[in-house]
């Protein structure tokens, strides 16, 4: 509880999670690039637009991802936000909306109405409860925290993060909350989340599929006391970068852990590219392809799948000076096999962190990847999701 | 064997399949595009560049891809050739080559070599152990053949096809080999066979990943006698080339009825797009996915992973227009829901045969696509290929 930033509130109860500040909090949201855009991902879009220093609270719900549900699902959005904003006293335009779960349903709103109200009745801080009703096929809540100090002013950060299926760069089916009490201007809270999401969140696949409803979100209330952060050359911007950026890493790396049906967390690597945008590609490419991910599952060292996803993925390489390492061990050498026993590599792939290396040798730019493996439990939890 | 075209052998055993011609046969190939080819597609297609009128026979393996094995496995390649064309009295230049199996082992040439030996000893025609030679995950032979008429002379096509796992289009692992004895010209031969697999190979995913042996191979020898065909407007070019479509169209579906682990098979129809391209986008990003493609298996109608697909091909689409069909029920109307009945919606997904109608309302281009399920057994099958 310690690490709750000063002046908010997390609760929540029968799959509807409550984020409130006692003051105005400057909020960044990154959305989905899907153009299939769920309700509230538009509701939320339309009140950032206009009051992004205002914001007081979030009500976010799981189960029902309200995308696809047209002109109702947006007033449905919208209700869920006044009636948010009536029994908290705020103004409607305040206060933020997530939905996740299936799409395709209308939201139960009796029923959300009368949870809204339960929630707000008595507001004491749970923010396990909170993360627990943001959960589908989540299988522990995924929270972290830090805290540090800027100009002798302790500075905290809270944030949690649901997702483990439907969940792929440009925000797959995420819903991620983080909350700080330092005093920064709104710029540069955008610059570091965004720049701290493309490094960790937009670095991950699941499953290759991007949904609906993918929303992070960022609040700073300034309640921490320090000087506002104006600057970027200020040094205190870097130290909230860092820390920033090592919440974002320990929330992706829970969520590839947790995705539906892994058994082995695999972590890619790509050195020597050209650029970051060819070797996101190509980390990506294996990344998606289910027959890397089944081998893995299978501890299975076929890496030939690897080499067969570098060279389909689009980006223009020389096959030949292609190195790849699996667990440290080099199987293939200037796109030639180093024919490393079938039984060494074999050993090695039983454990449960599997590293890919890929030199390209044809640059200097680096990037890390993180996915897991596809098993039989993806396929069972993913074909009876719903029903 | 009626169907053999006039002047074929085709026959096959462990592992070695031999595709034989009596006389010179005008011959078009496709490739894989991946950028990491194996050797055997690179040695046959330096050999179509010079000798694409002479080719006198393929000779083919699985087990062993010979792909990311260096120079020694272009010397391999290659050898398979030089070896088939001396036990047939043929000039190496004018024999092609195809590997499938598993990426980054070097050819067991000692077997191979003797398997042609053995092969070649007494051609006699054995075309569907020609066709078992080349299976590896498959399940059963896939080949189709036909006979029509041209100017009253008999014309008859027989082809066969390997593949169900790393199926994509850009010819995903597969091999397949067309065989005609039918007289046209090259060049008419050459638009006939990219045209026809375009509407066909390259419209099917079993999971997306394309490998790095595809090939399709077309090779006609004029036996039949016709008056050659040279122009476009001929219109025996169109009745052949009606055969030929038809030809590819089984062998797709055959591919994916049969792709690994699939327990249903996945039409896909694109109505009312922009452009081809859009259409082709949309519907791979619908069959490659894997949260689509495990519902289908479970019979589960989350239609909703249906429009996340449509909306994240990046294909740019009005979310507001687009109407969705599965199996003839109309599930969205203009992007919203139409609250169909969720279990009217789960009988008629326990069809093997599943239809899944999308209209953009954007224009007017349609295409066809053809994909499977994801099940279990795709993951038993891949989680231990190799081992």
């Amino acid at each position: 509880m310690n690490n709750i930033p000063k002046g908010f509130i997390f609760t929540g109860k029968n799959r509807l999670a409550l984020f409130y500040s006692a003051v105005s909090c400057r909020t960044t949201g990154l959305f989905t690039k899907n153009l299939v855009k769920a309700a509230p991902v538009l509701v939320s879009q339309r009140k950032l637009s206009k009051f992004s220093s205002k914001i007081r609270a979030i009500i976010a719900n799981s189960g029902c991802a309200n995308a696809c549900t047209g002109k109702k699902g947006i007033l449905d959005a919208e209700k869920m936000c006044n009636v948010s904003a009536k029994y908290l006293n705020l103004k409607p335009e305040h206060v933020l909306v997530a939905s996740t779960g299936v799409i395709g349903e209308f939201l139960p709103m009796k029923k959300i109405i009368k949870g809204i109200k339960n929630l707000t009745y008595s507001l004491t801080n749970s923010p396990i409860d909170a993360v627990k009703a943001i959960m589908t096929t989540d299988t522990y809540p995924k929270f972290c925290s830090r805290k540090f100090y800027i100009d002798k002013k302790e500075v905290r950060i809270w944030a949690c993060i649901k997702g483990s299926g439907m969940i792929h760069p440009e925000l797959a089916t995420l819903l991620c909350f983080i909350f700080t009490d330092i005093n920064i201007s709104k710029r540069l809270q955008n610059i570091a989340l965004k720049d701290a999401v493309d490094r960790t969140l937009n670095c991950l696949s699941v499953d290759g599929d991007t949904s609906t409803n993918d929303s992070v979100f960022l609040l700073s209330n300034g309640l921490a006391g320090n000087k506002i952060i104006i600057s970027e050359k200020d040094r205190n911007f870097k130290k909230f970068y860092n820390v920033l950026n090592s919440v974002c890493e320990e929330l992706a790396k829970k969520t590839v852990t947790d995705g539906e049906g892994a058994t082995k967390f695999i972590k890619i690597k790509i050195f020597s590219a050209k650029d970051k945008n060819s070797a996101r590609k190509i980390a990506e490419c294996i990344a998606t392809s289910p027959l890397v991910k089944t081998a893995i599952f299978g501890c299975d060292p076929n890496w030939g799948r690897i080499m067969a996803a570098i060279g389909r993925s689009g980006v223009k390489i020389n096959p030949e000076k292609i190195d790849l390492f699996i667990n440290g061990l080099c199987v293939v050498k200037n796109g030639t096999t180093t024919n490393l026993s079938t039984e060494k590599l074999k050993r090695s792939m039983r454990r449960k962190k599997i590293d890919i290396d890929i030199f390209l040798n044809s640059g200097s730019v680096w990037l890390e990847y993180y996915t897991c493996d596809l098993s039989y439990d993806y396929v069972k939890i993913n074909a009876s999701y719903r029903t």
